[in-house]
């Protein structure tokens, strides 16, 4: 049977193994570059090595970056004593976003999941607690799932003996939402958490 | 504010030139490209280049194929007088994939598309008649709109003093779908074209 050239046969199998991409979506982007001018197969090619080649971790809060320490663990304006505790390197983009937060992060680099076989030793839970310092603030902000709330609690019980404040995301209804479309554990943990106006 | 690494937004930058692909996916994908090991994106890079570097168009029909002219039409076992007129190069594999269709193809490389300024010099038409011999049955199957019928017609009619014989794909309802969806244009079609059993 009739199959595609080698190399193309290469590139769609690459695509395909990209998250969310298909192999029926790899086949269009193969055909899309095929169609293109060189320069933007390069392009995208030399971004690729580029991106494994100069980025590293920061040594101190484990986000990505290509000089480290990173910009935010040498930004001498930030608050030295709050501590925003994330899952994902990604997660601290979502945070500066916003624009409203001024301490600095830690990245666990993911979240306890015994099913999957990763423990307290595969995160980086050790230079946590090497950079907790008396009266600090830490802010767990784990996605609010099961594996999230397991790693919050787990971090809040080894942190409660070192005299630091311990805090996580306020759970609610969305701003924007619709009460119509709101689950009722969201609806009970914003009840439970109502504030007074 | 802060940013990712400047290396991190060129390979944002870079996917989200693919087609289906917006700012977020290309972020999302730069994340795994960043979490995974180097091979699987220097593997990727390379497959880029690769494709570029190796592919070509075949002289003849103008698939693509890394060895010019390409297996389709050095294989003597296919039939000459049977000549499939395609779009790209990506629709001979569609019909390669039915297993059933024993002749040869050309490929237009687009359709006539007067707003998008593609007139018949940009395809390769020219190539078509020079390929086109006396006695040969030429199936015209470009898609079924209205840039394909326009261009089924154009070709239809400059070929139409050639000796050759013109048939284009049947319209009709598609095998395993239900009535209740089919459009009424199609379903009028199916109507003219009904075959006897």
């Amino acid at each position: 049977m009739y199959s595609l050239p080698e190399s193309a046969n290469q590139l769609i199998d690459e695509f395909s193994k990209l998250p969310g991409i298909g192999r029926k979506t790899a086949q269009r982007l193969t055909f899309f570059i095929l169609k293109n001018e060189d320069e933007k197969a390069f392009a995208l090619s030399k971004a690729l090595v580029n991106v494994k080649e100069k980025i590293k971790h920061c040594s101190i809060c484990f986000g990505i970056t290509e000089n480290d320490p990173c910009v935010i663990c040498v930004d001498i304006s930030r608050n030295e004593n709050l501590l925003c505790v994330v899952e994902n390197a990604h997660d601290i983009i979502i945070f500066e976003k916003t624009n409203s937060f001024e301490g600095k992060y830690h990245v666990l680099g993911g979240v306890l999941s015994p099913l999957d076989g990763i423990g307290p030793d595969d995160l980086n839970v050790t230079e946590l607690l090497h950079r907790v310092k008396p009266e600090m603030e830490i802010i767990l902000a784990m996605n609010p799932n099961v594996e999230g709330e397991t790693t919050s609690l787990y971090l809040a019980k080894i942190l409660s003996g070192k005299d630091v404040n311990i805090s996580r995301l306020a759970r609610g209804i969305p701003v924007g939402s619709d009460l119509g479309y709101i689950d009722s554990a969201t609806l009970n943990r914003a009840m439970e958490g109502r504030t007074s106006v």
